[in-house]
């Protein structure tokens, strides 16, 4: 049965093995909600879908729970009122080993066969899950559909064909000879066994719970791994689903449903430290704080911890052919999910003595009005501009825009509470532009949210040296220069990469530095204190399986 | 300069690739040393190289040195006098990342065609090494020769192979077009650029300094980041020839010759924490202790820390056709180089009730005399013995087989020193076997050395279970079965795929249990804690690079 859906899928596993290879653009999971490609009545029956877990319990049964749990609110203003069944950590744990006995044994081709079709059946259910990462995470309907179903399906494909490129490189039976010159050579068969590590344990993360969660989950099922998925008290009901959906995959491919399991829990409780403590669990996948992040790399020792944790990101402007558009392309970078981005940018080096622009030269505060002028006016209609912003996941969010304001520097573009056309109780809120100086330590960490310092540099080559001094002090996921100067350009990508940092060069158009796309930009690059790995390469999936071989003599 | 020593090796480069990946025998450095492969005076010549140093500076000068260190001892019998220039750690490390900086720009070709030159050039070397081999571990020459030689070589170009395969596969530039429908299509280009971690450290340990340093050694230095090689004190000298062939084939190419830098100092002092817990240091690759390379995977968080450390190797008989070329295979890798192998087996699980045989039913007694007598005869002569149990390198194993024999047990086989013909003070010693109880909580660590514990068990199943549960407690490098129940052979397999150890069936021949071949055996596995890693695989290599990418409109 699981074999089935390893040829189900055996085309597009190769196309995507193929695409990853080549890192052109490629996807086969449609980002279009069209109801040409998802079906006539998609989007009506996602929300149905989602409206009918509201104020129930979720159709989960799971072994050993103790009770209830989940307080989960929409930013968009209202309580979700679904209960989760919670099973402490040492049961869920015991019944992950016990589904390991069997999954272990079936094989790479079983694992990436369940993979596939849950990723299948995942993409067919893409609407209910954006309602459900809409009304957990706050972003608005699109991005919660393309980055919540389509583009999460595509990393998780895309972990997915990294596993299968490096299991299938392992040959099964094997023989050798070792010629011994005149005697007869010594001739022995080899067989070499892939076999998991473990458990594997999926923390989730408030705002993009299954474009984060899904290369962990997938990564480690798919090499043989059973999975815990533990999401973020806040946005449970993404992973539960989708922790639904390969449940009824495992099993219809004869497996222990327990392969994939959901943890529950509360916020404030030990939850999260008991399963990635438990000598059992061999793998973690984290999204979320430096603290908690770097907690587990330092105490969790009985696993592979692969972590994706906070940064500073960072923009160069050197000098711009048409400034307006590169306001433009930033401002839509500052406003996209009230920067609740992990590659959101933060701190905007302009040289104070201002940039060259084909229209000539403009001086630091032109450059900072210009960048506060585009914010306002994306933000100037506020039923277009909820659909960019969404709403702020968590009111720590909106308390940190406070304390920007109160850092007392002067303001740019102020941060405004837009009203939303549709739901009234909604937490929006635009971005907040400040003009700081390059000294200011209080811009040397991440400021979580919509908030953006326009920051006065001596110089284009002291914006590179302090981006390339803070990435390896704090870290960064994403880097993005403007420069018309080729020279300017090889020196920013060689600071870069010594800071081991990705850069997007005069983004103007339809790409912005927050995005990155499945099978060509690699999220992360694994060199620097924001993250210990990238999305996806060989090492994120290499070390999820080891191989243990047998040989005797032909 | 550097991409003609890519070229030139191309072909090989090539074979290993492909080598690796069917697992079958290859090999492009003879393990015979014949004249006709290595030069009618290799022999007399490298011979005469090992002499030269002795009594003298090592031919190494290094920058910043702050004394002399060296007081290796032939376990032969003599004293080697040889210095060798002893750098502090900071400077060590600052010259390693100054020369890193024009090292990262290299790029791949160059960093693997540097590599695959030093192999070769070691490898004419080979038997200059297998003296200074010889002469620090105490192997006998055959083994120094292979093992040190042309086997080592083959581990490091396997390394170089996985290197070199995993980062081909990261494009250069790449054109990536997202179609719009209707509109234009969105165009980016996009270029990648694999980038080196930093400083590497290989730390090297007494017994096989060549074949447990290169892998590490060429895999980082095939990667681009520097490498320093800190020689365990006893066993400097094949590592510092390595490091000065390395340095030679840097500056031919027009490289700093600080990418490879040597690390000797004296017994007892810091400089493997000093440097181990250095900020530069991002990768290390340990052979030694299972308290040293503990402290390390705790401590030195700043670096990818790849260990190989000690481990209790079983072997479990079950029953035999041929029960005294069990005993014969057996008694050869108890004696191989008098047990100092991490793949040396220690504990022989035997059912007291007995095995069955094709010569009929032997008594536990019967195998534990059996593997005596074959040990007693294989040591009979000492002019041949010597050759195959070479010397104790270190007083610490001979107070260990006294140890091993205070513990009371009784006695099947007394460990014997033995006269060397040629060196009068050789520490020559055979193996020594007792008997042991399964619940004997004494064999339930590692004796290194040639001590061998014949475990009385109540049953084949309990020999499995005893393995199983000692290999995940205290780690094993190796594991042998003999049976000739298919049933049983399966039982064994799979509780060595359970517990993460590779399992060799039934050896009888001229392949012995100690032994792996590069290209087709995996080295550890990487499942158990007595490695981390396994020599060599894609996950060995795939996190010494990174690679960060630039995106810009086409």
């Amino acid at each position: 049965m699981s074999t089935d859906f390893f040829s189900s899928h055996q085309a597009v596993l190769e196309q995507a093995v193929a695409a990853a290879a080549a890192r052109g653009y490629w996807s086969p999971f449609s980002e279009s909600p069209s109801p040409r490609i998802y079906g006539e009545t998609a989007n009506d029956d996602g929300r149905a879908a989602f409206e009918a877990y509201r104020g129930h319990d979720f159709p989960l049964d799971l072994d050993g729970a103790s009770g209830k749990t989940g307080a989960e609110v929409s930013p968009f203003g209202f309580d979700l009122n679904i209960s989760y069944p919670q099973v402490p950590a040492p049961a869920l744990t015991a019944q992950s080993q016990q589904a390991l006995e069997s999954w272990r044994e079936a094989g790479p081709r079983a694992w990436v066969g369940v993979a596939l079709e849950i990723l299948k059946r995942l993409n067919q259910r893409s609407f209910e899950i954006a309602y459900a990462v809409q009304h957990t995470t706050g972003q608005g309907f699109m991005m919660a559909f393309q980055a919540g179903g389509p583009h999460a399906q595509d990393r998780g494909l895309e972990a997915v064909a990294y596993a299968w490129q490096e299991m299938a490189r392992i040959p099964g039976l094997v023989s050798w000879e070792k010629p011994q010159g005149k005697h007869d050579p010594i001739r022995m068969q080899k067989q070499f066994t892939v076999v998991p590590r473990g458990v594997g344990l999926v923390i989730g993360c408030s705002t993009f719970p299954t474009w984060n969660g899904y290369p962990g989950l997938f990564a480690s099922l798919a090499t043989g791994n059973t999975v815990i998925v533990k999401p973020h008290p806040a946005a449970i009901l993404p992973l539960a689903i989708t922790v639904n959906i390969g449940r009824e995959v495992l099993a219809e491919a004869g497996f222990d449903p327990n392969v994939l399991l959901l943890a529950a829990h509360g916020a404030q409780d030990d939850t999260a430290q008991a399963l990635a403590l438990d000598p059992a669990v061999k793998l973690i996948d984290f999204t979320g704080s430096s603290a908690n992040g770097n907690w587990l790399e330092s105490n969790a020792r009985q696993a592979q911890v692969y972590t994706e944790k906070a940064g500073v990101n960072a923009v160069i402007i050197d000098s711009a052919d048409d400034f307006k558009s590169v306001a433009r392309n930033l401002a839509f970078s500052f406003a996209l999910y009230s920067g609740q981005m992990c590659t959101a940018p933060q701190n905007i080096y302009v040289p104070r003595g201002g940039i060259e622009t084909a229209d000539g030269h403009l001086s630091f505060d032109e450059v900072a009005q210009g960048l506060a002028a585009a914010v306002e006016k994306l933000t100037a209609d506020p039923a277009k501009a909820v659909e960019v912003t969404g709403a702020v996941q968590n009111s720590a969010t909106l308390q940190r825009i406070q304390d920007a304001r109160a850092l007392g520097l002067p303001v740019l573009c102020e941060s405004r509470s837009l009203p939303h056309p549709q739901f009234e109780q909604a937490r929006v809120q635009t971005p907040l532009l400040l003009k700081a100086e390059a000294g200011d330590p209080q811009i040397a960490r991440e400021w979580f949210g919509p908030i953006v310092f326009v920051v006065a540099t001596d110089s284009t080559a002291d914006s590179i040296g302090l981006m390339q001094r803070s990435v390896a002090l704090h870290g960064a996921l994403s880097l993005s220069a403007y420069t018309t100067d080729k020279a300017i350009a090889g020196q920013v990508q060689k600071a870069a990469e010594r800071a081991g940092v990705s850069l997007s060069l005069n983004l103007t158009g339809g790409v912005f530095v927050n995005q990155t796309a499945a099978f060509s930009d690699f999220h992360g690059t694994g060199a620097n204190p924001s993250a210990n790995a990238a999305l996806s390469d060989s090492a994120y999936v290499a070390n999820r399986f080891r191989v243990v071989q047998t040989r005797w003599h032909a």
